[in-house]
């Protein structure tokens, strides 16, 4: 009997008849294989999948809305665990702040939810409209605003997932604060599904702002950009969101960009102000006086209208980066503030020793740069020399002090390179840690791993 | 030989002679042994410490400032590890908004260095002056701004600590974002010296509000108390700190109010409101009119010299609430916020069938309860009903939803309590990560357990 025949006996109409190739990658454009796609209807179900496949040493493979960068959702053999149909508000309370979702609802419908009562779900990752919160839990997703708001951890305060060898597991709730064990649910964010199967999540909201004013400042160059974002800070002033375009960048997407690109515009700095309407108005002032000095151009949009291309152009950006020559490979490692012009002309640098374009955007307030190499995507040569430059990409923001990645996760793509920042007995721990949850590796095996095996030639796979 | 004379000969005078009493207890008062005190006077030292001990099985008790209340530094034999030398600010970038500070620096001189250059340290628990940032961090402590601003873990990028068997692991850094592991930095976080000694920390700042204003508002009970501070939630008001006292507090503590106490006044929420000065005025005002209707009295200082001494009257109240009786057994509970006032009438309703004084005071708009109960601490019998309400007391905090620790944690006081609010399989983790870091059980053992040994009678211990 086949695995599907096997699973459908037990699971009925959550099991798939086929395997259609969309559960079998994700936007790295990574494609595995599966034996078989289950969509469970309940939490329950989910941990009753797992028990399942557990005791018959299947591998599984959860699955959110299949946006992530780094193939942390594709299989390879075994069943795929999709989370779609864990779509539904279990409860909200919107005079309290929180709201109580499962992990397939999708984090566009999460927002939209919340503000209706006027309230915010502040991480902004790109694709929430299809991306799940749940995957946003998993790999802990960032975005825009996480430099004033914080990371999706930042605002879970309890997690249900279904843990190895198939149990239902809670911890926190809707509670603010909590300190009574270790923090199993920080250990389970971030953790892309290796360690356990987010099912659903208790979340805090705050009042939405009542004003948000973008602004963009465009510079003559890195060095001459960086300086403005760091009189920024220097100068005390808050922003929400605080993004950086270089030149190669604008070269992509700039001549789309809604207020027109001033000549000589080599590097963006896009700001937003949000608060009161007054406080917004005035952190704007604040920030063209800051980061306006020596600057080409500022654009300060005011409508509703002006307000959402600006930013839809901004979420445009990744694909105008790709279309430039049919293919991209984008990592977000992550730098201390003060090494971000080095990490910046770096991975340029980088780009000019492997004889290709490199583009650099990203989130400048919290250092995390998406260093981005373009290539033919058909080009097998121009892809294992793209390969070789995100190698060296890793050591640079390593020797930087800093980060192999800040918000896609390590998933198949970067398996092994935590190795480049953690010493020998965080390695260990971080090893243990997983066996401690998944005795029998079967939870997204080969995901997230700390170091290669031995021998393993580190390889980024086909991707674009 | 001692083991004093074995440890001088290889760390010298970072050993102390005699064993003072004052690195035996802490704020509970619970009295515990040790065989020998060391200071080390660098992270190094620190990890090579363990590192003797490890190998030749002593246990080892980190200590901060000895400020904690749930007797997680009291030391029950073995060598007692006081971080009091490692007090350096190892770099201070406050154009860029972080600090890097060894375990033992006071969290009151952080927060006075990083204010003199117009920046915030905003964890704000009690004895700044005394208490040490490693201290904070290992009990991932609260105070009244995590309302707004989050607990001290929040403020986290990066951390030293030494693990066993004895090195040095660095994890994070001054980076703002990482997901390149698992959260081994968040685990670190409130685990009470169980699984790594924190030497060092990067933190996270923000710009200091322009100004800061405090509002008493005085209601006749706990739900038209508990009624006000949901109205202030439900208007969308985001003060900084939302503090609650009930009757028996006020009892107390309140003959000293600095504003005088008005006539039937049986319930008193603070708060505070920050920002740019205009948005604190306009904050004070929203709250005064969503949480001033049907008050017996509000009052609102605006000179520096009452506004310290109105939060000068708060952090005494502990003391006011001890001397009352002459003792005091005081938890940090937390509920979800719509069942706070059940769980003020519940205190009072345990104390009542323990024939024992109940007071409720904390962090409302964080459903952080200080539920006390007083006592005489000479008399023994009174002792063990007030060890008897404490049960009843996580019994409730737990039916209500919510958890038997807040911001104190668990240490030495409310081991095994975690079993109440979690499942086994939850346990079990917390269990093997303990074994996973510390394999010989000798890092502050006995404390943070998340059950009672079998057969063990829990007990409070000798406290006031």
């Amino acid at each position: 009997m086949t695995l599907v025949a096997e699973l459908r006996g037990v699971f009925g109409a959550s099991v798939l008849e086929d395997v259609p190739s969309e559960y079998l990658s994700d936007i790295s454009r990574v494609t595995g294989s599966a034996d078989a796609v289950v969509r469970p209807g309940s939490a329950e179900e989910v941990a009753e999948l797992l028990a399942w496949c557990y005791e018959r040493e299947v591998p599984i493979v959860p699955r959110g809305g299949g946006t992530g960068l780094a193939a942390g959702a594709v299989p390879d053999g075994g069943v795929v665990l999709s989370l779609e149909r864990l779509d539904k508000v279990r409860s909200f309370d919107p005079e309290l702040w929180r709201i109580h979702v499962e992990a397939g609802l999708t984090t566009g419908a999460l927002q939209q939810r919340v503000r209706e009562s006027g309230l915010m779900f502040a991480p902004d990752p790109g694709a929430v409209e299809i991306s799940q919160i749940g995957g946003n839990i998993a790999t802990n997703a960032g975005g825009p605003h996480a430099f004033k708001y914080g990371v999706t951890g930042d605002w879970v305060t309890g997690l249900e997932a279904a843990i190895p060898p198939g149990e239902l597991v809670t911890v926190g709730g809707p509670i603010r604060k909590d300190v009574a064990g270790y923090d199993l649910k920080r250990l389970l964010i971030g953790s892309e599904g290796t360690l356990g199967i987010v099912t659903a999540a208790w979340l805090k909201l705050v009042p939405a702002p009542e004003l948000v004013l973008p602004v963009a400042i465009f510079h003559r160059g890195v060095r001459e950009g960086v300086d403005a974002l760091l009189r920024v800070l220097g100068s005390g002033i808050q922003p929400a969101a605080l993004e950086l375009l270089d030149e190669e960048t604008l070269i992509c997407g700039g001549a789309t960009f809604p207020g027109g690109l001033p000549d000589g515009a080599k590097f963006l700095l896009m700001a937003e102000a949000d608060g009161p309407a007054a406080e917004a108005e005035r952190i704007v002032g604040e920030l063209v006086e800051a980061a306006g000095e020596g600057s080409v151009g500022v654009y300060a949009p005011r409508e509703r209208a002006e307000i959402d291309s600006f930013w839809r152009w901004r979420s445009g950006l990744a694909f105008a980066v790709i279309a430039r020559r049919g293919g991209a490979v984008s990592e977000d490692v992550v730098v201390p503030l003060d090494r971000l012009a080095e990490a910046m002309e770096g991975t340029t640098e980088i780009g000019r020793r492997h004889d290709l374009i490199a583009v650099c955007f990203g989130h400048a307030g919290d250092g995390n740069l998406h260093s981005t190499f373009l290539v033919d995507a058909q080009n097998q040569e121009e892809l294992a020399r793209a390969a070789l430059a995100v190698e060296d990409l890793f050591e640079l923001a390593v020797r930087l002090g800093g980060s192999i990645s800040g918000e896609h996760g390590v998933g198949l793509l970067k398996r092994g390179q935590l190795a480049r920042q953690w010493g020998p007995r965080a390695l260990q721990l971080h090893d243990e840690i997983k066996r401690v949850f998944d005795p029998k590796n079967l939870l997204n095996p080969g995901k997230k791993l700390s170091r290669s095996t031995p021998g393993e030639r580190l390889s980024l796979g086909p991707r674009i």
